[in-house]
This record gives structure tokens, C-alpha cells and sequence, in this order.
């Protein structure tokens, strides 16, 4: 049986009411078909899930045209898992085509993305079969993922930007993916390298391994925004999300999966995962910013806007707008913190909303750095006389230089 | 019309002499001719120059037969302007054969360079059409570059070590070139790989992107010297100068453009653009040296022989010979350093020229970091038990270990 | 002459008991047949030696076989030399292959790999000739290398985890290696790069360069563990050594020649050249740990179980398990320690072999770094009230987290 033809728009709207009637079904939240790449020794094995385009929260009325070109190829789509995956074959594309009729003229450029993944398959099985190599994957809730195509489909919705970071279910991800050696962008068994690995070294075709992981890179799938800039493709991994503006230097930085930039930031040190830095900020040369299982007791750290990370500073608290954390030093949860006493209502001042602990008589008062997360304004230095960490009122602007790098 | 034949090495300096004394002639402060790439959607556009020889301040008669070459076939050359960029074409190279003549048997090994570059464009367009791909620039000033070409041949004089750091002018070069992503070295623009991302992804012909920049990296362009190492391609930019014996390790360590090494120096941390570092210094593991536009107020930082960065110290301030920045600790232009009057004689005695401040009662002088920027033989530390930062006169020798890294 | 067929597995061991009792004879204390890289312009010169197989300490009848293999082609084995090296040439595989009749259907696998290296040998001599690409070298003592191919050898031993770290003579090694430009895998003189630098340039044929050093990179020879991850080829040299479950984060992590972990560790810092790190510990993002060179006055560092090295911390000293260093801070030999009486005492409860100093009066007891060196359990930290750097008895637990990375 084969999907029908849509004859003008109003028809395909026809169609796609028509499917989402049926009884069970569930819009998906997300879905997208990926080229994959299969274990070499395994072929069941998904190494590898690249999409061309993915749908996040939107075209519904794709989403309902490809379950029902699956469901007219004969596959029971099951709405009750929390994610459905399948091959694409010549007929599913067919299907899809029929549906498709309205648009096919107009799909070109932004317009009608999912179309144009089906009018290039529809191109590519008129001249080969369609193996093993394409599949479709819908979530239907945003549970743990179950399949490598699953995992995937979220690393792209966090680093296209189509999902606000952390808001992605990511549990289980190590578990689902494999770890595998990358050559040239390829997903390579390393059971397959060892098994070939004297014939391959001895005839001088052992491929180069860029990289053993289980995640790609970033730039193997993602394209940034004309103003973004990327000077090592090994900095950045897939399902980091930088926003457009961001510069990540070679250096000592990385930027983790499910972490990354909301604004134009200058990237020199470490964002680690689940970490988010705002707009204008300055994450300083080899700076570190810990994630929630490296030091921060599972509180994940935003860095607010405008804020400077000095170089080799590290910071385990949150920070807000406009501060200033010293080169080469540290502030964590349990930093205890000097604030005088004319420093704290100045700081007090600057964050109306805080609940700050009062001056006493002493000259100095104690927090913990903790106390201080995610105040605006704040300075925290180490006085290089008696080396006591400090913080004090924020008084230099950060200006991000767009032409110095 | 054609250039005539030179018939002698007397001949071809006559020639050069009368194509000099032309009105209005300027000879170009630099030039050279090179392989362009091109947008891919917008031709027009130069992503990248390659030259395989680059002339910074001499050879000034070939840069004459350059311009009378192309003046042979009609183009106009406008001395008037601060720079000038032309098509090479196949006219303009049997132009210089004819007056390189008497040089073409000569031009071998590190001989007439400019001639071998002539003969091989001759080899190259007898068996194939010179397209627009090679273009040859002049620059008749150091202005602020215009085109990219320009910007390359700047890039070229300091990575080759032809022009000294901190010497060409480079304003505005980040407004010339263009960001683009780069794959096994050439530049793609970011909206042709938008354009063709979905077919490319789905014929699992998406292209390996090794960085998005302007910038294009270091050792595409440049050989090093034969006892140079650099043992990450991502870690030193187009545009830095690394004198020979220079080794730049690949953990936290970066070389930006219009930075590096005037001797051999061991480097492990970041030299940021406008830093230079003399001979037998050592940048340890992650030491930062602050650049003009990251915490120095806009002072370039030189830091002199045989003085250690310690792993993970923060420079601000340029640094005479001699010195030592403890681990992990940061010297900035502000900080606070306390020096003992015992010690305050020792510096000024390795320091006659200094105007330092003296020595009163009190058991410690103070002094801003600026106040001591490019003094000989200090060692900075914290003092572990008082947290005080302190400047004593450096004992050790810093040597540079050969056979280690 | 050549060797003769072996009948049975007995009649294998016969002859190799045979060959040797020859006068003289040494079983080597490694050997292994490598894919050679020659140079360009010098083919004498060995760039580069791609081992399938190494043998440490072990299969001491396969390299009976290979020396008698060779004799029989009549080479003189020389066996009061350290090392020896030769050509492996089409009738010394043919000899191999009589001798290891018995062997050949049952190499497979991980069953006789010097057996499945000579099988792959002779099929590929079936079709091509072995020109000079094969090259045999047998180590009769760890003497100071004196061969490319003996580097080589010994690297592979740490790579794979035969030779324990610290146990290999590299002495001298950097001299007998070239260094090289790396494109692709494939060692490059830098000579003939210059000598062919105009034409390739000019034809766009110029190779991409990712690294030039004497050293290849680990991922080039060896294939880790299925539960080890190397986020980027660059940061581990060729001759580290990564205990299965280790993994090497891309920000400011490397791993040096003769230097690795000896179980499951998370690194984001630095392990230079002779330092070993314990199962669990934990390398935060930046740490440096100093090698015999850089600090630590040829000292080489251990660094315990479950120890943690806080993010851009610094480690000079040998460290004990269960230990940690806090983030930012650096604890060198030289470093002053104030110990409280209290905390002092629980510290030598954990150490109870330790020849600790002991309390006085005074409220803190002052210790050098050195003299803590490799203590259990002791936390590093510098107080932020008032900038001293003490150790106490470490409470917390340091455990890696599989989920994260």
C-alpha cells in the first residue's frame, strides 16, 4: 500500500489531520533521518548518527507524513516507547514523496528542510539501493535515550540550539554510545582495528586515528554561525552549543557536550559539562570552570554576562553579571571569602534581591564562596600582601576586543 | 607586447635600471606572487594565499621585471596606492622568462627563487590554463592591508622571520578575511557547506573541518627550521615567528599571530599575540603571557633570556633575563610585590640603569608589578607560610634540557 | 641454504633448541619485524618503524626461528652488539614460513602473531617485490638505542603495556630519531619539503602537516583498550602508556613518552615525561604534574591511588593515594608547609612507616614539600584567610565517575 498524493497544500493538511487522528497516535517531540554509519564487524552495531536536518518541537505535520510512510510500508509504529526508530527504504521515501507533491518545487534554501532530505533520497535511490544506511528516528517523550540514532538526535537539538542547554534528558548516553576509533570523521570498531591490524600495518594502510571516544566532534556534524569561530575541531564535542559570536582558541580550552555560550564569548579555558557562560563574558587562557561532577557537588555553574575569567583561574561557584575572578586563582564552594565592611554594602547594593549576611564590628566579614554565588558585580582577588582572598565591588567593565584575535 | 630577452646578468641589471627610472615608480617594500583559493559560491571572494616565496625588503629587481611584466600586457600598476594585487596569467610569465633569462639555469636550491617560482608557473601553463588562481601583490607601504593578499604576505614576513615581531601593521586585518572552515587545508566557505549540507550529509560526503577561522594555521604555510618542533599543528597560528630550536608542546600551549620566539625556547603554555620571548626561556606547562588586548593595558609583553615561567603562572609584565615566576602564580601590572631591602640591593645591583624606589625603615618595600616590569634576575614567589607575593633576586640558572621533551 | 620445514610441533622445538645451542647465540631480550618509513631524499635514513607485533621478554623460540632465518640467507648475526638490525627480504620469510609449518593454520588471532606476521609477509611477496620496507631488529641487551628501529621497539614495549614505565633505556634516544613533518601518519624530511616546496605550492599539491617532531603519536601504532579514551591524538606521545579505562580529555591534558597511568584515571592535565599515575586518581582540568626535567631536580613523581589534583593545580612532589591538591595551588619541593599538631598527628596515623618530624609548642609544625613526598591521604590546600599553604589528613573519598566524560 502507498501513500497517496497530495494534491495542493490543503490536501496535505487533509493528509497530515487525517494521521494524527488515528487512534494512539502521539505527536513526536523530536524526530529527524540520519545517515548512519554501522560497526565494520558488527553491521547492527550504530557507530554513528548524522542528520542532516533534525526537528525539535516542530513540523508536526512531517513528523505525521513520515509515520504514516512507514505505516503504509507495512511497520507498526509504536507510540506507547518513549522512542521508535527504523531503516529507510525506497518505498518509505516514495511514500513520503507523494505526500510531499505541494512542496517539492518550493523546497530550496530554509524552506521546507525535511522535504529536501527526502528529494535527495529520492535522487540517491534512483541510482543505488538504499541499504542499511539511513534511519529514522522519532521521541515521543524526552525519557533516557535507548539508541545511539536516539543520542544523536539530542546532541544535535543542544548544538544546533534548537534546545536551551541542560534541558535535554542525556541520561544513559555513555552507556548507549560505543567507544570507537575516529579516522577522517569515520567511526572505526577498534575489535576491527586489531583485527586487521598486522595485515593493515604491514602493507602501510593503517588509518589515522584522530581521536578514541565515544562522542564526535562537533564540527563533524554542525555548521556555526558565520561569526563563530573554532580554531581546533578536537575543543569542541558534539552537543556543546555555541552560540553565535563565540571564539574558542586553541589553547588550553574545551567546551564539553550539553555546555557551551549564550552570547558572543571569548573562549580560552574550559567550559565543562552542564556549564553555561553568558554574553560578553571572558573565560580567561587554561581558566577552568568546574562541571557538576568535578568539584561543584552537582550544582551546575552559569557565568553570567560580561563577566572575565582570569587566566588559570578556576571557578566552582556561579557567577553573575560583571565580575571579575583574578588570574590564577580559585574560588569553590568552600573558598572562605573576606568582604569588608564598605565592600559589602557595595556589593549589597548590586544584588537588591540578596540575602546577605551583615557586618559586625570586625573589619572584615567571612562568607563562603558558596554564600556568594550568582551575585553581580563581585571582584574576588587574593591580596598578594597577606594573601587573604578578597572580594570587593566589581569596578572594571569587560569589553570583549573583536579585533584582537 | 611582449618584455625583450635579457641577454647577460649585465643586460637584465640595464633593463631592471630603466624599468626603475619609469615615472612615478615605487619600489615595493614587499611582493610576491601566489596560489589563491576562492569561494566556492562567491569567487570573487580570496579565502586563502598561498606563496611559496615572499619577498620582505629585497630583490627589488625582480619585483621591477614583476611590474613591468605585467605593465607588458597592458595593466596599469598604481604606485599611488598602498598596496596593488593582480592576476598572474600566462602573458605576464613568459614576460618574466624572457628578462630572467640569463638566471633560468642559475635558479636551483635556495638560488633566484623569484626565477624558479617564474619557471615553474611556465611549466605549470604549458599543460594547463592559468586560471584565475594565482595572484601577484605588491606592497609599495605598511599600511593597514586591504586585501588578502596583503594580509598573507604580512603573515608570511613574520612567520618567516623576514620582518621582526611587533613590526608589520596588521589593523584591520580581521575585517579583510574571511571566516571559513577549513578542511585538509583549504578554506570552504560556511554558506556553500550550508547550501550543500543535506545532500553531502546523506551521500556520506560531508567534509572533515579541522578548525573555523581567518586565520589559516602555521605550519600550511611555513617549514620550520630543522630543529624545530611543533608537535600540534593547531597550536601556533599563520602570522607567528618561531625562531629556530623552538618547541612548542601540545598540552595548554598556543602561539597567536604576531607572536612568538627570537631563540630557542621551550614552550608548554600561551604566547599571546604581541609576545615575545627570548632565547633559552621556558614557557612551562600552561604559563600564560597576557597579549596587549587580555589584561595589559595595551603594553606588549617581551619576556628576555633564560627565564622560567613556572607551570601554570600568569604574566602580565615583560620580564628581563634571568627571572623566575613561580608555579602557579600570577604577576600582573597591578599585583602587589613585596621585596626585603637585602634582596631590593641585590636587584638593583644586577640592574644599574633601574631607577628603583629605596629602602626605608620598614622591614618590606613595595612595588606594583608595572614598577618592576623588565628587570633582570628577579625570582617572583608567594611565600607559602604569610601568602605574601615577593620579588628576591633569582639564583638559578635557567637551562634549557635538550634531550627531554 | 634454506631453513628447513618444520614436520610437528616437536620437531619445531628440536630446531629451535638446535639453533640455539649455536656457539655464541643470545636470546634477545626483545625483536620484532617493522614496516619501515624511509626519507625521501635519504633512504638510508629510517623515519619511522610501524611495528604489528613487538615481543618483550617473551616467544624466544619465534625469534630463534628468525635469527636462524636469517642466517640462512647468510647474514652474520652479531650478537655482541646490543641490538641488531637487518633487511627483511622475500627468502627469509620463505624460511620463517618452513619453520613455523606447524603453526601456520592455527595463527589467528591472538594465537601466534609473529607466525600471522611472517603468513602476511608472504602473501604480499606473492604479488610485490619487498623492496626496502621491511626491516627486523632483535635487542640483546637495554642498552643506550643506537637505531631508529631500536627506538622504536622500545616504545612499543611501554605503548603496550610490556615493558612497565620507568624499566626502558631511551637514553640517547632523541639523537637517533629525526625530526620530522607528519602528514597523514607519514614522516616527511624537511629538506625535501623545502626542495619541493615552490612546485606543490604552486600546484595546490603542497601535504597537510599536523605535527613536526622526532616522536609519532600513540594513536599512529598503538590500539587502546575498548574502554580507554584519547579525545585527541596530539595530547599522548608515541612511548606513554595508558592503563585500559584511562581517559585523555582535549583541553590542556598530555601524556609524555615514558610516562602513563597503571590503572583507570581521569586526565585533563599534564603527566610529563617519568611520571606515573595510580588506578582512580584523577588529573583535573590544567594540573601539571613536573617531570625529571622541569622541576622536580630529576625526581621522577608518582601519583597514588584515588589521589585528585585539582584543576590548574601543580604537583612536584611524589604523592601518596587518597591524597589531594587543591585547585589552583602548586606543592613543589621546595614549597613551605604548615601542619597543625592535630592534623599532624592523624597524618602519621595514615602513614605509619613515615619518619615524620615532630610537634613542638608551636601551634604549626613547618614542613618542605619534599619531605612529604609520597604520604597517604593528605590534603594540600593554601588558607584563604590568611595565604598559608597546610596539609591536613584528606576526608574525602576521590571517586572517578564513568557517567560524565
Amino acid at each position: 500500500m502507498a501513500l497517496r498524493l497530495s494534491m495542493d497544500e490543503a490536501d496535505f493538511k487533509a493528509l497530515v489531520e487525517e494521521i494524527e487522528s488515528q487512534e494512539g497516535y502521539r505527536k513526536p517531540i523530536a524526530f529527524g533521518i540520519a545517515r548512519v554509519d554501522r560497526g565494520q564487524l558488527n553491521p547492527e552495531k550504530i557507530l554513528q548518527a548524522t542528520f542532516p536536518v533534525v526537528n525539535w518541537n516542530e513540523n508536526f505535520g512531517s513528523a505525521a507524513i513520515f509515520i504514516a510512510a512507514l505505516q503504509a510500508t507495512g511497520v507498526e509504529v509504536d507510540f506507547s516507547s518513549s522512542e521508535f526508530v527504523y531503516d529507510v527504504k525506497k518505498k518509505f521515501v516514495k511514500n513520503a514523496m507523494n505526500a510531499f507533491t505541494p512542496y517539492l518545487n518550493l523546497a530550496f534554501g530554509d524552506a521546507h528542510k525535511n522535504v529536501q532530505v527526502i528529494k535527495a533520497l529520492d535522487w540517491i535511490a534512483q541510482t543505488e539501493k538504499l541499504k542499511k544506511e539511513y534511519r529514522i528516528v522519532f521521541l515521543f517523550e524526552d525519557d533516557n535515550p535507548l539508541s545511539p540514532e536516539a543520542v544523536y538526535l539530542k546532541l544535535y537539538a543542544l548544538s544546533t540550539g534548537k534546545a536551551p542547554l541542560r534541558t535535554v534528558n542525556l541520561t544513559g548516553a555513555f552507556g548507549v554510545l560505543e567507544n570507537v576509533a575516529w579516522s577522517f570523521g569515520q567511526p572505526l570498531e577498534l575489535a576491527w582495528l586489531r583485527e586487521h591490524e598486522i595485515e593493515m600495518k604491514l602493507r602501510g594502510e593503517y588509518p589515522l586515528i584522530e581521536s578514541v571516544d565515544k562522542f564526535p566532534r562537533f564540527l563533524s556534524h554542525i555548521i556555526p554561525a558565520d561569526n563563530t569561530r573554532i580554531l581546533d575541531t578536537s575543543k569542541v564535542r558534539m552537543g556543546a552549543q555555541l552560540h553565535p559570536g563565540t571564539t574558542i582558541m586553541p589553547g588550553a580550552s574545551y567546551v564539553n557536550f550539553n555546555a557551551g555560550t549564550t552570547g558572543a564569548v571569548m573562549v580560552e579555558g574550559r567550559i565543562s559539562s552542564s556549564v553555561v557562560v553568558g554574553r560578553g563574558s571572558d573565560v580567561g587562557g587554561g581558566a577552568s570552570i568546574l562541571g557538576v561532577l568535578s568539584g561543584t557537588n552537582g550544582n551546575p555553574v552559569s557565568i553570567g554576562e560580561n563577566t572575565l575569567l582570569g587566566a588559570n583561574s578556576v571557578t566552582g561557584i556561579p557567577l553573575g553579571d560583571g565580575c571579575i575572578v583574578d588570574a590564577g586563582m580559585a574560588i569553590l564552594e568552600g573558598t572562605k571569602v573576606g568582604v569588608s565592611a564598605t565592600e559589602l554594602a557595595k556589593i549589597a547594593e548590586a544584588n537588591p534581591k540578596a540575602k546577605l549576611k551583615k557586618a559586625g564590628k570586625e573589619e572584615m566579614v567571612f562568607f563562603k564562596g558558596l554564600e556568594l554565588a550568582g551575585l553581580h558585580g563581585i571582584h574576588f582577588r587574593q591580596n598578594s600582601v597577606n594573601g587573604m582572598i578578597q572580594a570587593t565591588r566589581s569596578k572594571r567593565e569587560i569589553k570583549l576586543n573583536s579585533e584582537l584575535h
